[in-house]
């Protein structure tokens, strides 16, 4: 029996859906074939070729391609779903939802027929409702669809933190419960540099603020370019992800997982504690809440359940 | 006495400036400064932090700020630049010229005033008429100045073989002196796979078509793309040369060098292979060439000559 | 000014010593010398030898050598000891301490005759005490004698605790104060998988039992070898704190450090949490101690003063 | 279906059989499972423990088990022979043979028992026999019994090259066929130093005494050690081969390979270039020789033919 490499195919190939491809390949996880919109098949190749003639300088061995046809995600390990359009000017929150939720659905058509033993991990936004929209139009089992918000809202939380007190990423954690954004819980107390817990090291003013900051942080980047939003780190957070469940390395991190039950919620995608690995989302790791962090998941899962009502 | 990290300042925050500093920075090669004019400096400390954001997941320990004010280069170990322009539709290849040397003139003062001591790795195009408009300007010895061209050809060179035969890119090595493009001075005599010639592994044919599309390989790009030019093998390419001096690896790299006398040129860079390290360009390598090979390298020396006529 | 390569030279070329030489090596952290006595100068250069041979199957470039002659140890960055001997049967322990004091007293006088600007790192057992004598003897700065104990420890405990829970490794961390082994301080209330802190995920039984295995770890490594003692994880440990050193990371480590009144004791080297970078030990962080912790600390300083006394 | 890691089996664990399970784990290629003789279980289990008490540290997620039971490396992906004694003074060369013999049969057996699909590597010596041996006795298609020499061998010559140059191991290649150790025929003309042919650069003597130590090259670590043989630089060389076919890279490698006719050999493994990646060698790579190549090939090869009779 030959053995072959893992196949991951990244639909979309703006910035985070290239930025993706190439974290991925960097690390050898597999091939990958990105994927875009007929009429944007050429640069779509032109990115993957680019990528490609990086790899004997950086010495990765992982073919990179690029296409407008499904057909070539064929049996795919691992799909990750970054299409969709970004919120323009005089467009109404509703009919973004109704746009990436049609994209999600047609593509999700497009993964079921082609790789029908895959996992998905959906970046578009809103996350949480387009995670729920790919699930439902998969029929995909729940641990096989995971959405991403977590990893990136930790990971920006965990730059600020190791600014204001200059120390190594490495050794700084964070956790997030909840939606994206604004609909963000940190769970301050399960946030360390070092293992010691963040109130012990930082003022609550300051604390405080580098919460709000980590919340407004994808408004933050958008906001500097003038134009687009975040990739780099929303790529790594994907591609950390990939590795976990290519790897089967049962990391505990924050995804968006279907719900039933856990937390007191039910047939809804929200952002909480998961072990990944091999089998996709393995656990939920349900943990007790103080009334202030159940009400503001609450209002997480409100904000979730209003963008699905927007698509019911 | 404190032992600090290094610091390398990427000048020009397009797309090959920011891959390149994403990438010196997951080698945790040292801090990076992403600069760029004033009216690109939100975008510029956009992508920097968006970067940064990208850290604590990837794991690696390196500052990346963005910037227009050349203070924050200020002891910089190594300095790269990609600023300038791209040719326009209508706008003679002098006017080009021009512009962009006048935009290395002023880089290279910046670089003077703030960070005497260090090495410049120059990317902006024409890359040998640049590369010497900046040690020109500079007053540097030549061995802390340096082009690129060689390692991006050859990786495409690579690349293309590597699909060829089907083999892993680790074990294809491509060799090319000259200028870059239509000007490369391919050396199949000295490009394996796997340490056999690759004339006795790939017909004449192929091989020459392969040549061709490596002469051609930045327009294939560019056309590809449609808006803009190449960025993830250039960037690639500027960070290996970035480890080869930073970790005082003496590599052999074909890269754009100052001549004095070698192969038969003075006053004037040119692509030729060298060992570089922690000196910078440590010797310049000088090869036996064929009549043809000759004829071809002269040819590309007249082109740089002509760029460098237009300046003067 | 010509870019160098770190040095780094590792006294002793045991099995922990050759390790932690190849790990430096792999990280291309820097060229590594490796010492020892002149009657183990030959296998000393074998092993040297056949890592070197490993670098370009590997990928790295590292000058390794062996040798027993201080003198091309000559400006190291970094000096890592591990030289010692173990207990045997029948030698009392008071035997132990002074012989290896003895050996730490000829070392570090030649590391301060060959290196006097470098830092230094201790493994030699009894590891807090040898690191007092190490600093005593060198008169160096207390910033840049440092002991290693607690990330081994930490190691072992997050090990132990990955199969528990059976998850990444990658997410578990631990948290150790005090001496090594026995004497080690395990505060379980800063330990966590992905930031939840382990005793809501293990019962308190099973903790009770990883915390003792932990503290047991060396021994029952030595049990299993039959023959000699742990040196994978040791020789990682080490790595890590070089790596902290050389690369600037200011990582959050628990090492053996000099303590003047910080967390009440002097003139003594204890395991605590401290800021590892570029200029040696940072910072010491005093955490609050519950009474037994501190209970258990004063055991464990009193251990070393005991130790110490026998030098006296 | 879940996603498994891979699994590899290290069957011997001496140095080179430990060292090889740590380089394999520290790329997490896979879990690994470590198998001696029961006499020797302990301490197998000890290496193995101390290595994965190493991971946290260097962050890799792998699990590393010792054992004496074959049953644990049910299902493996690939094993690893590294099991056999050494020559023993006043052993006859034959008696090394036929003891080496018969534990390859008898490995070969239990692989056969639990892994009937996997993947070998054979190290042990002399390894061109015993890779015969372990494809005799296993039955297995010739693509999936590899032996390990060639690897090793031009490591050792690249290592050589590169100091006589001073130049970086990442640019030297080299290039040998036949047997191990004295009966290996370099080369030279395929060996370059970043694509340079090496003649044009080191002296036709310098160049006979490197292919000289080379040849050498086991019995100098030897030499130097006093005490065993060299482990670090055949785990390296082990461990590209199990990557190469574990991540299907198709890399050109020498290896020793099964002949039916090429070279003009029947029946025979010999050291060939070939091709290796996910269906193990997937091609053998034939070159023209010179008559004096010829010569030395065959002589090689009456080298393995007289240990096969031995065997018969």
């Amino acid at each position: 029996m030959a053995i072959k490499r893992h196949k991951i195919s990244v639909i979309g190939s703006g910035f985070t859906g290239a930025t993706t491809a190439l974290m991925i390949a960097q690390k050898e996880l597999g091939d990958v074939v990105l994927v875009d919109i007929p009429n944007m098949e050429d640069p779509t190749k032109g990115k993957a070729l680019d990528m490609l003639e990086a790899s004997p300088v950086q010495g990765f061995d992982a073919n990179i391609t690029g296409t407008s046809n499904y057909e070539d995600t064929k049996d795919s390990d691992l799909v990750i779903i970054t299409a969709g359009i970004a919120r323009k000017p005089g467009m109404s929150r509703d009919d973004l939802v109704n746009t990436n939720a049609k994209i999600m659905k047609s593509v999700a058509q497009e993964i079921v027929k082609y790789s029908p033993e895959t996992y998905i991990v959906v970046l578009t936004n809103p996350v949480d409702a387009m995670t729920y929209t790919v699930f439902k139009e998969s029929g995909f089992p729940k641990e096989r669809v995971i959405g991403q918000s977590g990893v990136l809202d930790s990971a920006r939380f965990r730059t600020f933190v190791a600014q204001e007190l200059n120390l190594s990423v490495k050794d700084i954690t964070g956790f997030v419960l909840g939606g994206h954004g604004d609909d963000m819980v940190p769970l301050i107390r399960y946030s360390y540099a070092g293992g010691i817990p963040l109130d012990k090291l930082i003022s609550k003013d300051r604390l405080d603020s580098i919460v709000e900051r980590t919340r407004k942080g994808g408004g933050e980047i958008v906001g500097l370019l003038g134009n687009g939003s975040a990739y780099y780190a929303p790529a790594a957070s994907l591609t950390v992800m990939t590795e976990a469940i290519l790897k089967d390395q049962r990391r505990v991190l924050p995804t968006i997982a279907y719900l039933e039950g856990e937390y007191g919620y039910s047939d809804i995608y929200l952002g909480v504690p998961t072990v990944i690995g091999g089998n996709g989302i393995e656990e939920i790791i349900e943990l007790d809440l103080t009334e202030q962090e159940k009400a503001e998941l609450d209002k997480s899962a409100d904000s979730v359940k209003n963008v699905l009502d927007v698509l019911k």
